[in-house]
């Protein structure tokens, strides 16, 4: 991610339990997902944990861009696929990015 | 978290890469940072999760709180072991959460 951000910048938290029914759509689904998100305009960067719960945080440059991308025409296939198959629950918030600083062990 | 929420609140994104270092005192870090981060004034709740990076976010209901919450003196202990000892790399963004919604499978 770039590291030379102005702000405000928006965070979309997506944080999600998944449903029983393991098969490998849900992980072909999260890399072609994360592939589109990479083309869109306004698009910072993303971030991704699961253990129990699972978090991904993408980055946009503005509100516009999130609204491009929650209206994606093959997103708006994964949302429903998501609700019938992928998840249990998941809750997504929309949140301004104020302020942040980084530590980096290995610098001078 | 309480899903009565009123907006906006705050999210403190952390996202982090380990250091080589592993012995157990992270995890018991970890585990009273959160225990001691959920007695704050303020705190609303806690997600976490790591695979190649950790992402952990707390939630508070202003920025008085995430303050206060930053210069804890056990926390500030565990910040500057955190520098020393723990983390190759971290990252912390505050974050102003101005929407949500969410979605239950067996919501009726």
């Amino acid at each position: 991610m770039n590291n030379k951000l102005s702000f405000p910048y928006y965070a979309v938290i997506f944080t999600s339990l998944r449903a029983d029914d393991k098969d490998n759509s849900y992980d072909e689904m999260a890399d072609k997902m994360t592939a589109l998100a990479k083309t869109q305009d306004c698009f910072l960067g993303l971030e991704t944990a699961r253990n129990e719960i699972g978090i991904t945080i993408s980055y946009w440059r503005d509100i516009k861009g999130i609204q491009g991308w929650k209206r994606h025409s093959e997103h708006l296939i994964a949302q429903k696929t998501g609700k019938k198959k992928w998840y249990k629950y998941y809750k997504v918030r929309v949140a301004k990015v104020e302020r942040e600083y980084d530590f980096r062990q290995d610098r001078p």
